[in-house]
C-alpha cells in the first residue's frame, strides 16, 4: 500500500539558529521511498545526515533570523512482513545480534532499570514473543489514559507509570521499557501514522522478535501496518522532529497521510504480527 | 607511556547464564594495544563483537553452572595528543560533525534536560572551550564529596547534584550532564586508571571540542594522561564491565594497572589538554 | 489481652548529642499502660514531651560523650473495639471532623497526589468503607514483595509503587496514599507488633472510617488486634524511634513483644474492623 | 500599620461538592483582626474550623451544583516585632520547644533529608541565628528565577533546587528545606502580600529562632513588615486556600491589599528581624 505523507512546519527565527531536522521517512526495502521533497522557503541550503547504525535522515539547517518555512512531501510504498503472532518467538541473549545490544539498556525516558520487579510480574507468565509484547500493550492501552497535556517533555516511563496518562511518544516509552526489562531489545520510532485524529506525528515502538524489529502501538490509535516510520532510537530523545539551538518560534504544524489509490474501508487494523526492518 | 592493565573477575554461575564483558581496552593510533590475552578458566568458548561506532569490545559468554574466573591482562602504549588548552575550542552546533549528536542527547544517568538552567547560570560565563569544561571539573571537585557508598546503580545526575555526593561514575555523568546542557557533546568512558586507591575500575568523561575527544576526570584520582580506555558510551549503561542474564554471583574482582618501565615520579597530573580519539 | 513490649538500645555518643526518642506507647482507653517503665543506663535526666493533637510521647535527652543503654519496659493491655468490616462506611468529606483533614494531605513519605488515577482505576469500584481499605492491603500484599533492604530511609510510596519491594514501613506508606488519594483519611502507625518475626519495631497504618481510626497491616506479618501502638503521625518522618543530632553510633537493638498470660493459640488473625482509638 | 485585605473568588459548582477555603487572615495579638466580612453569594452556610495547633482558620462549604462567589474582605493591623537582626540566635535542639519539632521534619514539598549535604556546606559557615536564613534567601533570590509557569503543584524543593526557577510557593518550599535541613524548625506561610504585582495570593516562610517564628520572603516581591497571614504549615498542603472535592471550575480570581490611612512611601523593605507570632 503506498501512503503519500508530508509535513509544513512554519518557524520564525529570532536569533541566528541551528536547527536539527528529522522529519523524512526512513528508507528501506520495505518501506520505499517513491519520491520526496524537502524544500525550505525561502529556499536555504540545508545538510542532510544518515546516521549509520539507524538510517535516520537528520538534516541540519543554519538560519539567519527571519520567517521560514519547512515542507516535507514524499510518496512511500510499504511492504511489510505480516506473520502469525504466535511464530515470533524471543531470541534469547545468548543468540542476540550483539548490535541491538544498546536497545536492552535503560535510556533516560525509558528507565527498564526501575521497573523490573513489576514487569517479570505482570508479564513473566506470558508467553515469550510476540504474544508478551501484545500483551504489554493490551496492559498500556487499558492501564494508561490517553490525555492530551497529562505530560511533557521531561516525562519519563516511570512517571507515566505512576500517572497512568500520557500521549503516544509516553505509551511508547513505557511499552519500550517493559520489553527491556524482560530481556527483548524495543526501540522508539517517530513516524507518520495513518488515520491518526487529530494528525500529527505519532510515535510507536519496535521490539526485536525472531531476528526482526515488529511494530506496536500501544494507543491503537493508527492500523500498525500503516506506519511510515522516520526515525528510531533508543527513546524520544534520539528521535525528536526538530530541535533548535537559537531563539526560534514555531507556528501551527501542519501534518497528513493519505493512503494512495486505496479506499478508507481498506484500513486493515491487523491483528498480524508486522514488520518493516531487519536492523 | 606504556601501561600493565588487567583484571581478575571471579564468577559463580548458578542458573545457566550469558554474560556480555566489556573489560578489553579500546584499539586506536593513540592507544596501541602491544600484547594482550583474554581468558575464562575453566576454559570456555567467548564471542567478541566490537561495536561499529564507538569500538568498544563486547564479548559474550554463555555459561553453565560452575565456578569461572575471567581473566584479561594486556600491555596498553598511550600516545595522547597534548595541547594548551586555551587553543581547545568548542565546536558550534552549525559544524559539528553529525556523527556526535548522539552525545547531545539526554540519556539513563545523564538528564541533561533537567539542569540546563543551573549549567548556564554557573558556566555560561567561563570562556567556551576546554577551559569551560575545566571549569565543569573544578565545580564538581569542590562542590561533591567523593564517597563510597553514598550511590548505587541507579543514581542519576539528577540525584547527584541534589546529594552532592557520589563515586566516579557520579562525578562523570555529572560533568557529562552539565556538558550536554550547554551544548558541548559529552560521552562517558570506563578505564585502567593508574594510581587508583583502591585500584579499581575507573570512570571518566570526554568532551568534544575542536574537532576530537578531550579526556576529563573531576576526580583528580588519576593521571589524565595515564588512563587507558575500556568503552565510551552515552553513559554507564553502554559500558558495564559486565552484565548477566541469568543467576550469577561474583566474587572479590581484582584490577591492576602499572606503568612499564616508568617510575613513580613520572605521574604528571598535567593540566593540558589530552585527548587519544578523534572519533 | 495483655502484653509485654520494651526495647533496649544500646548507643554509643561521640560528639556531644541530642537525642529525641519515641518508643513508649500511647496511652488511651482501648490501650492502657498498666505498668511501665523508661531507664538510661547510665542514668541520665530526659524530658518528656506529650504531642497535643497526637498524644505522642517523646522524649528528648541531651547527652555528653559516652555509651549508653536507652531501655523502655511495659506491661498494656488491648482493648480494641472490633466490628463487623461491612458495617464500617467511609465518612464523607462533608461530615469529616475537619480535625482529620490533615491527615488527607500528601505528605513526605506518602505523596498522595502522585496516585489518584490509579487509585481510582484500582480501587474505586470497591464498596466504600472498611472493605475498600482492606482491598487496598490485599492489593499491596499481592503486588508488593516483602524485601528486607530493597529500601531505605528517602524511599517514598511513589518509589515503592514502581519498585514494588519494600519493607513494613514502605507498606504502610503505599497504602496510607492510596487511602488519602480516595479522599479516605490515613495516618501512621509505629508500634510493636506480637509475633513478627525476627522481632524489631514494627510500622502499620489507620485509616479514619465510620468515625473512628481503623487499624490495617498490608504485610500481615502480625495480628491486627494485638498491634501495641507507640505513635502515629502523617508517616515515618513523624514516629521516627529515635533522631539525633550529633554523633552517635547505635549498637544491636533488641525489641520484644510477649503475650501475658496468653498461649500462643490466641493467635486471632482476625479479619475484622479492628480499632482502638476515636482520636 | 493597618492593610485592608481581601479576595472574590468564583466558582461553578459542576456536581455537589466540598469545599475547604483558608483565606481568612490568623488572629494574633500582632495581627489583630480589626473587622472582616466572609460572604458567599448566593448565601450558603458554611463551617468554620480553627485548628489547635495552628490556628489556622477553614472553612467548609457543602454546595450544590451552581455559581458562588465567596468573598473575603478584612481590615488587619499588623504589630510586629522588630528586632536586630544580629541578636536573633538559633536555638538548639537541646532546647527547642518540642512543639516545633514537627517544623523540623522533611515534609511533601520540603524534602529536607535530600538537600542536608548542600545546606551544610552552603549555609554552614555563616553565623548562626537570622543571619543564616537571610543567607538562605540571599542565595535563593541570586540563583533561582523567579519565573511564572515554570512549576506546578507537584513541584517540591528537590525539583526546584534543579530547575533553578519557581514561583513564591517554590522559594518558600526551598527555603523552608535548607532551614530544616541545618536543625532550624521552619514552616510555610500563605499570605496577603502587599504591593505584589500582579495581586495575587502570596507564599513566604517563618523560621523559629530565638523563641519566636520570624518571617522571610526570598522572593523580595513583598515588604516583609507587610505580611498578613493566612495560614501556616508544614507546606503548601497544609494551607491551600481552595480543595474541592467534586467538579468546581474556578474563574477569575481576585485579590487585594491596601494599607488604610499610609502613603506608598511607607514601604518600608526593612532589613530588621520581623515577626508576629511566638507559636
Amino acid at each position: 500500500m503506498r501512503y503519500s505523507v508530508g509535513c509544513s512546519l512554519p518557524y520564525t527565527v529570532v536569533t541566528p539558529a541551528t536547527m536539527i531536522l528529522n522529519v523524512e521517512p526512513l528508507r528501506g526495502e520495505q518501506q520505499r521511498i517513491i519520491r520526496e521533497r524537502f524544500t525550505v522557503t525561502p529556499q536555504i541550503g540545508s545538510e542532510p545526515h544518515r546516521a549509520g547504525e539507524t538510517g535516520n535522515l537528520y538534516r541540519r539547517l543554519v538560519l539567519p533570523p527571519g520567517s521560514y518555512t519547512v515542507r516535507y512531501e514524499g510518496e512511500v510504498e510499504m511492504l511489510p512482513s505480516v506473520s502469525d503472532p504466535q511464530a515470533v518467538d524471543e531470541v534469547p541473549i545468548s543468540e542476540l545480534p550483539l548490535e541491538v545490544l544498546p536497545y536492552l539498556y535503560p535510556s533516560r525516558f525509558c528507565p527498564s532499570d526501575m521497573l523490573g520487579r513489576f514487569a517479570w510480574r505482570q508479564f513473566g507468565e506470558i508467553a515469550p514473543g510476540h504474544e508478551r509484547v501484545a500483551g504489554i500493550c493490551n496492559w498500556i492501552y487499558e492501564y494508561v489514559d490517553y490525555l492530551g497535556g497529562s505530560s511533557n517533555s521531561s516525562t519519563s516511563a516511570h512517571d507515566t507509570f505512576t500517572q497512568r496518562a500520557g500521549v503516544c511518544r509516553d505509551f511508547a516509552h513505557l511499552g519500550i521499557s517493559f520489553c527491556r526489562a524482560l530481556g527483548i531489545p524495543a526501540r522508539f520510532v517517530s513516524a507518520y501514522g495513518w488515520k491518526l485524529e487529530p494528525q500529527d506525528f505519532h510515535a510507536v515502538f519496535e521490539a526485536y522478535l525472531g531476528g526482526r524489529w515488529y511494530l506496536f502501538d500501544a494507543t491503537r490509535l493508527c492500523p500498525i501496518d500503516a506506519i511510515v516510520r522516520i526515525g528510531v532510537g533508543r527513546d524520544a530523545a534520539d528521535t525528536s522532529f526538530s530541535t533548535f539551538y537559537g531563539q526560534v518560534d514555531g507556528g501551527f504544524k501542519d501534518v497528513w497521510v493519505n493512503q494512495v489509490g486505496g479506499r478508507d474501508d481498506d484500513a486493515a487494523w491487523t491483528t498480524e504480527a508486522v514488520s518493516v526492518a531487519r536492523e
